[in-house]
């Protein structure tokens, strides 16, 4: 078998392009959905990350409101600002970018937007409500994987899905997320024991370990779908947390890196943003 | 093998008598914990439910304030309730027993309650906050379990959990308390495909399912720990979702029904509600 690609930028930019058309909907009727994006200090990787988001605000007709502080700001000073923003009627979504610099608490700022104008699905409020299958916001790399799982028209009910990894930002949402949609759910991390075994039972299988090309062609069951997490930086460029090129010769689908998950992340921010932006 | 019994009775009590030390303790400091129980309609298990608690709190020292309230009350009424008891000093815990009558919506109900006054972990915020591994109050059910694994001695990084249900009080977060320990964690539920295979992986095993005898021997591995979650009500009387005969000859541990998991649930709704005490 050899995969078909699971391919994000494309469906990213159908979700892109209908995000724009609802926006100069919604725009007619004198609302801009605008999303604040913060930035403290001066990370290059989160410098690339905040210019896509605010790329993508722009082109999709949004306002983009970018807000720099430096690397020594405190905590009460982006509370402070966070507070601000939280009032701020021209803002849907407001955007904390991680990492934050040490003397500050990324929880305590999390949980400081209001849940209303977060896009990231981070607030405890938003995630709490994820886990009991209430309406929320929904993380973005998660919602993004599973928009791309149903994008193969493959029904998720009562598949085998197995999650390599159990961070807070991907691990355990999209965990959470397959399980509402009816899948058998394992997760696996650095403390399973057999891990291979586990990941050849997969129908559907997210690697998000951040480790290069760590599911080999011998761990894929013929048919799987596999979806890759992994951005790793190489010095023969970006390579996902899966083996590829053999993989795709067993799997039934398979995400690329770069142009897999990595671009619905972002047009899943887009579409929060729209969504706080049509709920206020 | 033939399973030593996980023996949620003993082990509740000595925890009911050390929450009753404590709380001596903070009373002579003035503070006195106080929950309260808020009863909608007439529902008999309720009724016993709400009974085990109030002898509970009084037990422990505890003032315990019951509101009961009509089957016709309106969700405005209740909310009001709520808001004044959000607001009383004296009130440490807020509990409203559920099921409520079908003009209430539940959810709505328990995200009423201030986080810092849920005592059965139900609140989004102390969902949201458990996924993440932050300090939360932890719904009671799961947190006996955890409890009761740990009384074994048995560590829990590494080993294969497999959580038959997928519910909100009990299947989901204790997948997440297993995930958190570093157990590699698979959720079973109606839906799954080869539910016995799963089983037979288990070295933990939580049977969350309201099925009367549903795990039977044949799909137990020799020397798991079993854990029954289930309370059937049959002509014969209570019955959990384990075949705890037969089970119990190739488990190493396993808790029976009734007073295994039963009197946990009451011992951790006390602790939660003295540590609620204590931070107020």
């Amino acid at each position: 078998m050899t995969a078909r690609i699971l391919d994000g930028k494309k469906l990213s930019a159908e979700i892109r392009a209908s995000v724009k058309e609802e926006t100069a909907f919604l725009r007619e009727k004198g609302i801009v959905p605008g999303l604040a994006v913060v930035l403290v200090g001066d990370d290059p990787a989160s410098k690339v990350y905040v210019g896509q988001k605010e790329k993508g605000c722009l082109e999709a007709g949004f306002a983009s409101f970018l807000h720099r502080l430096p690397d020594s700001t405190t905590q009460e000073e982006l509370l402070d600002l966070i507070g601000r923003l939280n009032g701020d009627a021209s803002v849907h979504g407001i955007l904390v970018q991680l990492p934050l610099p040490r003397q500050i608490d990324p929880d305590t700022v999390l949980a400081a937007i209001r849940p209303e104008k977060d896009v990231d699905g981070f607030h405890p409020v938003n995630v709490g409500r994820l886990v009991a299958g209430l309406p929320a916001c929904e993380p973005c790399t998660p919602k993004g994987i599973l928009r791309l799982l149903k994008s193969t028209g493959i029904p998720l009910a009562g598949k085998e899905a197995v999650v390599i990894g159990r961070s807070n930002i991907v691990g355990k949402p999209v965990a959470l997320m397959l399980l509402a949609e009816s899948a058998t759910v394992t997760v696996c991390h650095s403390r399973t024991k057999d891990l291979a075994e586990h990941v050849r039972r997969a129908d559907i299988l997210v690697a998000a370990i951040g480790k290069p090309r760590f599911v080999t062609a011998d761990m894929v069951k013929e048919g799987a779908v596999v979806v890759d997490v992994g951005i790793n930086r190489l010095e023969e460029g970006l390579v996902g947390d899966v083996d590829f090129g053999p993989v795709s010769e067993k799997a039934a689908w398979i995400t690329p890196v770069p142009g897999g998950v990595g671009p619905m992340t972002i047009a899943m921010l887009l579409e929060n943003t729209l969504e706080q932006a049509k709920k206020a």
